[in-house]
């Protein structure tokens, strides 16, 4: 009997990782000898190339790039085997390497994710999974560009200084200087595919008040990513900003598959498939999966949904264990088709307490849930 | 296939009725046509009459007694079918019916216990059950047997004041009064059997701080109750003192047995048999017990682990569901045998709505819980 473990982190208190070791210390206490698979997940934001890494083995490679303002900051990617990258785009310019006063979508460059990819590519790598989440940035993927050889050139053939707020001066791209090895390469991004680069829904609308933009800052950057996806479409690339999931990460979405051809999927359904949980639950009896808070959010496409309907597909069943589970949503969970709802609180405490007990109580939640599941056999 | 839900009262929230209920409400969402059984339990003390009415059916008495202090109360007590009264002590002399500055164990009374038996009699009673906890009273019972005819007389001959202070002026007991119909009945008494009448682990030293003594106070309470003890095996009565049980509600435990022959049982023990848990078990697929506290007290024989007895002895599966299940104690519980430990609360919140949202809780627990269980079947 194998019982498999696949959980997103608990944003303030564990890495999926821990989350994934905690619950299967509780499986193995309620059923000692059970065959135990851990598969800790992620939905393209933190603990993306984690994941990945934990599913497939590899190294952490670790490199000295360009921040969200230029700053220099210490990136990690892993390096998995068969010459594939596993990059999480907030290791150069995601919104937790900026204090809160520093915020400024206006001026921030994912140039460092290119950086990032270009040392990957240093490296011998010839497929790149990007993990895209978590941004600080709003430049449509320029910087990103930039740093594998775009110029970006207003109309005095100038070189447009970084940031999303510059773009509304592009008057020409320069692709001929993009580095060559990336024709060859296989470029999958994961990213939350909803959202399309300008409009309502777009990138700057959406997402940027939460990095820090004014009313009057998101109307401009949307003006300008759309001015920049119009000169890229007149000089003969794709046309696709309004394709969900070009809104991603301030618009790195757009700009990696409209010059690059990236592949957009979504980031749960690719790191499960990337992490082999369909082979893994062919067979399995049971299957948990966590997060941090269980609400409406988780069934709009996190991790836990992801799991269910791949449980669904393998007919094993899915159990979800929460930090939180929020009373609005149980029901609607549970008619989601988990068959169990699960908080893990052991009774009221500080948030800070709860917080620290984190490991120690999922792995007795985990201990009881399949210990009342074993005794329905 | 018969599911029983067993519960204690969860106290500052939910009564025992009302918790099978909203355990009820969840099985049958997770397992829509199964057959529920419900049967509220207590351990003697609050929500004894209540679930051995909820098990048997009956009717609630109500009438008015003589409180702890001697004002009139209104106290209730269940007249099940065949003759059988269920009595609560604390309807008529518990703690809660004095506010904390009125607590004097020297003085209160259990006379109006004596009373609500009476009117039992009078009502045709054939059968007592009597449940003790949760009294403010420390008298050995002597009010009881006061206000069913005995006579507690001092060396002048007089009658002695209510309380137990007073028992160290017995000279002599003058039982020739007692109501003669209790020759005829079963008198059986639901109480933590534990406590002696007197010495380290009596009544006074024990329960007496609690309900108001001084730590002179104490002293003087033991010394009289073991003189009313004495007195007694001098004029021929059982001796008792230090049987467990004698020092149940402040000793009433003792003077029930030492003059009327009670049987003094485990409270959870009766309650089981009473409302009928054994046969309610017998072909069931599974039990689920649950209390306001889940901790190391559970496993002095309270309710889930009375129920847990019983479970095994028919090879059920039991499951524990708790207002909070304690950290500390949560191994211990698992270690007894209860198939899984399960705190009901749904993240952080305020106490106050916690408790409001104990139903909910319960109900979402219980049907997430019999969702795993059948998820293995």
């Amino acid at each position: 009997m194998t019982i498999v473990i696949a959980p997103d982190s608990f944003k303030e208190a564990l890495d999926a990782t821990a989350a994934a070791q905690a619950i299967g210390r509780g499986v193995v206490a309620a059923l000692p000898g059970t065959a135990v698979q851990q598969l800790p997940l992620s939905d393209g934001g933190e603990g993306f190339a984690a994941a990945l890494r934990a599913a497939r083995g590899g190294e952490w490679i670790s490199a000295q790039v360009s921040g969200p303002l230029g700053e220099p900051v210490q990136a990690r990617y892993a390096q998995l085997p068969g010459n594939v990258a596993a990059i999480e785009m907030a290791q150069a310019a995601g919104l937790p390497l900026l204090a809160p006063a520093r915020r400024d979508p206006g001026h921030t460059s994912t140039y460092g994710v290119g950086e990032l990819i270009r040392h990957a590519l240093d490296g011998g790598a010839t497929k790149l999974l990007l993990g895209l989440g978590g941004s600080a940035t709003n430049d449509a993927g320029a910087g990103t560009l930039q740093a594998l050889g775009v110029r970006w050139l207003d109309s005095a053939g100038q070189e447009l200084p970084r940031g999303g707020a510059a773009l509304s001066q592009l008057a020409h791209a320069d692709l001929s200087g993009l580095d060559p090895r990336l024709a060859g390469i296989r470029l999958r991004v994961a990213c939350d595919v909803t959202h399309p680069l300008t409009g309502p829904q777009g990138a700057s609308t959406v997402f940027g008040p939460q990095k820090g933009a004014s009313a009057e800052g998101v109307r401009e950057l949307d003006a300008a990513l759309g001015h920049f996806a119009a000169v890229l479409t007149a000089q003969g690339l794709p046309d696709v900003q309004q394709l969900p999931g070009s809104g991603a990460a301030g618009g790195l979405g757009y700009g990696l598959r409209a010059v690059l051809g990236a592949q957009l999927e979504s980031g749960i359904d690719l790191v499960m498939d990337a992490a082999g949980l369909p082979q893994a639950l062919t067979g399995a009896s049971l299957v948990l999966t966590a997060e941090g808070r269980l609400d409406h959010q988780t069934l709009s496409g996190k991790v836990p949904l992801g799991v269910l309907r791949q449980a669904q597909r393998a007919g094993v069943p899915c159990i979800a264990l929460g930090g939180v589970a929020d009373p609005a949503s149980r029901d609607a969970l549970l008619m989601a088709g988990f068959a169990g709802v699960f908080p893990i609180l052991p009774g009221p405490a500080p948030l800070a307490d709860l917080l620290a007990d984190t490991a120690s109580n999922l792995e007795h939640t985990a201990r009881s849930v399949v210990g009342v599941w074993a005794a329905g056999r």
